[in-house]
């Protein structure tokens, strides 16, 4: 007996081989998923083969959504900078009020395990709402040991508290910290790397190259010790200017370059060669008010896989929604329909590092299913806003579901 | 004894002399504010004033949301048809296929009431759980007597449905159906209006003037109809291309001219001069693509009041949260945060023709009144996405509240 079997009038099985199913099954045994397909295929009467029988007269299953970039762990509020900044403040005056990046970091460094993971939890509650059973989580607002320590901790803490998979990115290359000297913070940052990925608290390498940020030469040495502990890297690349990141993700196979505003065909071509993930970010975008689209086209016409993510962090994607920034990625970059609903499963999978082991509905994945009250896939990126996921499911546990009104 | 006092730590009064208060005391009764202030300052223990009385410990009270340009009556699903043109479909080749409005069109004439208020209900329970209590709502899709008269019965019964304010638009001149001359459908669509304003189904009259729908004459002829009505009106103006649109709003005394990207200074001078409302709809400049922002800060500059609406439709603005609206409105437009808050408020009211009634936590006013989970209202306009509402109160009664997980 399998432990649970959904029928529903619509599926879509996402992953490489997509496909739109009517009246359909899916079975799920120990958290994976056992059968998917035509319910009158099915190789018994329901109530034969699973304990639990879900009979849904409307609605449509997808692959619950994969957010791969995320920075949802911090503390602090920062709307009220966000307010300054629309009413005309600078970057340079909000950040001699005390504001910027480095207020995440004092209020992140002020903040205990179970104060970082009592913060996150809402945000984190509010994308599994939206569909979401896998995510990305960054450190990065800690920039010491103990600090960034804290949040690896508490990223770890929130998927075991809310039944997800959350795969961890150190990221301590993010920003210098006030008052450190540079050479110094970069040095002590790789030797933590060691240290953390002992306790078991890493699952890749990320960092911020940028012209305002970490130089190539600063991050090469970062993966180079990543590399020879086995950790994936991935990157934060040519977001606000070209600065060959796509390039040297590449260089290091990374398992995602992201952002890619100013990526070159060089970089796309590398990309493409080293199998790496475009993960596409368009409420960064948004919020920044950037002129400069990521080279979709390109990336298409190269073959390279896109990811979008919502790139939840308090300065530049207040975001609380991936199947939100699938539709800003398609009404602002001019991805399809199909794009999006990929980037938001099978391609985020892999971006994460999780391959075809979730994102997709096929035979042995998990079972990371996510149940929507539309009809056809192309609504989930047509809608914008609106609560329209009805169910998450993580390994073959409900991890939310949406009460009658 | 009032009905309702509701204590909360947070409360942004809204309108024209906005106060943001803490540890303060919404009293209500008969529908209406009865006390708005300190909750220290109330002239009596709280069980002494009100029947109920209802503590929060943590969120924001303010005025509910207003969206005062909806199309959200209408039958079928074009979802379809926004997957096709992400991917490469031209409007002229949809239109070929069977889409574009008249898609809608021929779906709505096919509904009954019934139908239509059964389509339209899940879109505005979902606008009512993003804090949304008083809704304009258009007809336009029906195109003939009878499909315009029963859009405008379903915008009545789901004012009564779901216990909120309802103002109805009567929007006939926003095609010309297929195989109907031009002139007489435009003399039809005039001669339906004092029918159906005896029947008390009009509360404002609108059109859309473009130069690929309604020209001025046009619009005039229907207009000074209108004004021998004592209706109303407002216009769809200057979205697409420059027309004098605001002018002619102008000219009529228009509640508010829609859309605006195109308007120039004589037409901002002449909204000014006669206390026309500037409707901005960030979420069909999104989806459309377009280039030219409206003139934001010509309009500011000139004092004329600003409101943010869904323009909830299935052509060109599928959005289901007038906040995801604010939050476009400032991150697309430079529009500040307090606009957003005023422009789906009280200036979103004003273009309702409900002027200080609602939209504001003044003594008097309509009991109109959303619970977020946020504590200031910068957040309102700085989440994306996200289930904020915990609470929606219209005319004292709670239409939403949010189940906790």
């Amino acid at each position: 007996m399998w432990d649970r079997l959904i029928l529903a009038p619509n599926v879509w099985t996402g992953g490489a081989n997509a496909r739109l199913l009517s009246q359909a099954a899916l079975g799920i045994d120990a958290g994976r998923i056992r059968y998917v397909g035509p319910a009158k295929d099915l190789p018994n009467e329901p109530q034969r083969l699973a304990r639990q029988v879900e009979q849904h007269r409307q609605g449509l299953l997808t692959p619950s959504l994969v957010d791969c970039h995320t920075h949802l762990v911090f503390a602090g509020d920062r709307s009220d900078e966000f307010a300054q900044r629309q009413a005309g403040a600078s970057y340079a005056q909000i950040a001699a009020r005390g504001g910027g990046i480095l207020a995440t970091v004092r209020a992140t460094r002020a903040a205990s395990v179970e104060q970082l993971v009592e913060t996150a939890a809402p945000r984190m509650q509010q994308l599994i709402a939206d569909g979401v059973a896998a995510f990305d989580i960054k450190s990065g607002y800690g920039l010491d040991l103990d600090s960034e320590r804290r949040m690896l901790q508490a990223a770890r803490a929130l998927g075991r508290r809310f039944g997800v998979t959350v795969r961890t990115s150190y990221l301590a290359l993010h920003a210098v910290p006030n008052d450190v000297d540079r050479g110094r913070y970069i040095d002590a940052a790789i030797d933590w790397l060691p240290t953390l990925h002992a306790e078991a608290l890493i699952d890749a390498v990320d960092a911020y190259h940028e012209h305002l940020a970490f130089t190539s030469a600063e991050v090469a040495k970062l993966f180079e010790c990543a590399a020879s502990l086995g950790v994936p890297v991935r990157l934060h690349a040519d977001q606000l200017s070209a600065q060959g990141g796509a390039s040297l993700a590449a260089q290091f196979r990374a398992l995602s370059a992201d952002h890619l505003e100013y990526t070159d065909d060089a970089g796309i071509a590398a990309m493409a060669g080293a199998g790496t993930v475009a993960v596409i970010l368009p409420a960064a975008f948004l919020v920044l008010r950037e002129k400069q689209a990521p080279p979709i086209a390109a990336l298409r016409a190269a073959g390279v896989p896109m990811a979008i993510a919502s790139d939840l962090n308090p300065g530049t994607s207040p975001l609380l929604s991936v199947r939100l920034a699938m539709g800003l990625a398609v009404n602002l970059f001019g991805m399809t329909v199909d794009e999006a609903l990929l980037g938001a499963t099978a391609h985020a999978s892999r971006a994460l590092g999780l391959g075809t082991d979730a994102g997709v509905l096929d035979v042995g994945a998990r079972a990371d299913i996510a149940r929507w009250a539309v009809d056809r896939p192309d609504a989930l990126a047509y809608w914008l806003g609106g609560e329209l996921c009805q169910e998450t499911i993580a390994g073959g546990l409900t991890v939310f579901r949406r009460k009658a009104r």
